[in-house]
């Protein structure tokens, strides 16, 4: 008689391994195992702000291959709000996304009204940015709203400060973020309603804080790591050394996930350093403005240049949109503002982007992955 | 040995055959060969106005059952323009759709830019309501544009009065339209290209004015015939009254389309009159604005009594929305304005009238037709 796991250990499942370690580079294979299934690391996950990956259903996403999607605390919160989320029993019972999901803080967006956020030790004060009404978030009103959605990974709250930043600014910003970080642990312990919790380690450029910050995010104890504060304005070269200065202080056993880099450049440069993780809207939403990604660079669908083009967006490509139309055709679309041009573009680039990853992947297995990045990125930025 | 059809006979091929007659009513059920394949009539006919079914792919619309798409001549001859058309070899190359499409005459719409229009006997010069730019439509350029597109069914070009219109105004109208029938005939012989053209009754709300369009009409001779200039704003009591005292006179061997009719009831009082073919804006439209068809009536997605609501748009529905989203989900994405509540909600009002258009087809063969009309009607408008 073999002993069956309950539904609540069943709810709870998370784990992460390594499956892979690349004899090139930093870079590394892994396996986030979750209660809805595996996520195959290095991974991008596609941004669903509103619950929703802007203009695609999930039946769209699981064709291109994503394996886990983001959602946003702070839209979510304002709209449709914790009642309904309550009500329905977390997002995936309203999206029909049955795969892993991933929630931030809200802390990264209210941050960004600047001029509607006042921020103390205990929380930030904001007005909605759709009707102006006040509301108050602490680590433990988020850690309250994220199990509201439900996701199989939360994110601890936390204060992203912008850049350029002083070192003042940035010690500030990341002492909070630790005193922070403890409180949404006390308030979420490991696994607490079936829901792995990630620290986030922040010090802006400053080496010596991002040092400090991931030992003392580790010390509490998360079930993975993330890199926030980068990709926020600094030129490549800062983030490149805070890379590659603070990844190999890192621990091995949890996943490292770095936030907001969503680039096929940044994606080679982060996972040879060993970056697991990323996210993005920038896919979605340059799609929506008519650009997208090919295997030799970014194009404008918009442009007078496509008016005849028979070809696909991308020829390599097997998405729907370039199984079936003709850039001539795209480019009519978006012309014409039809909205099927932005589901087509959108569901191609996040396609390109999936592909592009499981590429990585192979080639990591195969440890032909620095002659893989080589290869891809002559073709990609030598016509951008 | 058989004789194998050659491409160009294949290309042109188009029939129309009755397949059953209503002992009930004057309700038919028929059949369409084209070189695109079969429509099997009384049919629905989603808009395509610019070359998509706004938010819709051609996989949605098979999916949904369409067997047959509109077209606009108007938008389609500003953007893309015949010029891009000519060089892809027609629509059905550009959108993917690979079934028949029809297309308008482009007359509708240029007569409705009330500003812009000056009308004479040669055709109608008007102004781009996209850029200005100056364009003459004739009869023959009409024709020559719908071969452009390429559909399998194109329409005369012809003058819709307004309503109300006097006996002078919509004599002069019906006069007009049938000289420019006689010249699109002339320029455009039976099957030219491969496309067949259809004939239009004018006559506005006056009997004897109907009757002389059909006669002369009919003997121009068309594959088939519409019924243009109703719909246009008239008492449903004065659409009724015509098609009671039009349609017992239409030749029974061509199918019969009654355009710009798009709605449940419409469907029923036309189709017992022996209409065959419908086209409507109104389902997508409305869709877009969260309006969507149940089978107890029409109900407003973005309305608050929807918001803890766990229930498919409707139960009896088998579309992609209704099976995987509940409708506080949907009533949450049209209220964060995500183009994904566009989609779904277009993708089940499109389902929604082309399952109606099968029920009805499947209970006039098996002589169940006005039962279900009631039934149906009852429950529909019962709601309302």
């Amino acid at each position: 008689m073999t002993v069956q796991a309950t539904d609540e250990q069943k709810a709870g499942h998370f784990a992460y391994r390594v499956t892979h370690e690349s004899s090139e580079c930093a870079a590394r294979l892994g396996v986030i195992e979750t209660r809805r299934g595996p996520i195959h690391t290095p991974v991008f996950m596609p941004v669903g702000t509103q619950g929703t990956v802007k203009t695609l259903t999930p039946a769209d996403l699981r064709e291109a291959g994503a394996e886990i999607i983001l959602a946003n605390t702070y839209h979510l919160m304002l709209r449709p709000g914790t009642a309904v989320l309550d009500r329905f029993g977390g997002l995936h019972r309203m999206n029909a996304w049955d795969r892993p999901m991933l929630t931030d803080s809200g802390g990264f967006q209210v941050f960004s009204l600047k001029t509607l956020n006042k921020i103390s030790d205990e929380g930030v004060r904001f007005a909605s940015h759709i009707d102006g009404s006040r509301h108050f978030l602490t680590p433990e009103e988020s850690m309250r709203i994220q199990r509201s959605i439900g996701a199989e990974i939360m994110m601890c709250f936390d204060e992203c400060c912008s850049y350029p930043a002083t070192a003042e600014q940035a010690r500030e910003a990341m002492e909070r973020s630790v005193r922070w970080a403890k409180r949404c642990r006390v308030d979420h312990p490991p696994m607490r309603n079936g829901q792995a919790l990630f620290g986030i380690v922040q010090g802006s450029m400053f080496h010596d804080l991002r040092r400090e910050s991931l030992e003392r995010t580790t010390e509490i104890g998360f079930e993975g790591l993330a890199i926030g504060g980068l990709s926020v304005g600094e030129p490549k070269e800062l983030m490149t050394e805070t890379l590659d200065r603070l990844m190999p202080q890192m621990p091995r056993q949890v996943p490292r996930y770095l936030m907001g880099v969503g680039t096929p450049e940044d994606f080679f440069l982060a996972i040879e350093r060993g970056v697991d993780m990323f996210d993005c809207v920038h896919p979605t939403r340059i799609a929506r403005h008519g650009a997208v990604f090919t295997r030799t660079g970014r194009i404008d669908l918009s442009a007078q240049k496509w008016q005849l083009d028979e070809g696909p967006i991308d020829p390599e490509c097997l998405c729907y949109a370039c199984r079936h139309f003709p850039r001539g055709y795209l480019r009519h679309l978006f012309k014409a503002q039809e909205i099927l041009a932005l589901r087509l573009a959108s569901l191609h680039n996040i396609t390109f982007m999936l592909d592009l990853m499981r590429e990585i992947r192979e080639h990591l297995a195969a440890g032909s992955f620095r002659a893989f990045r080589d290869r891809f990125l002559a073709r990609y930025l030598g016509k951008e």
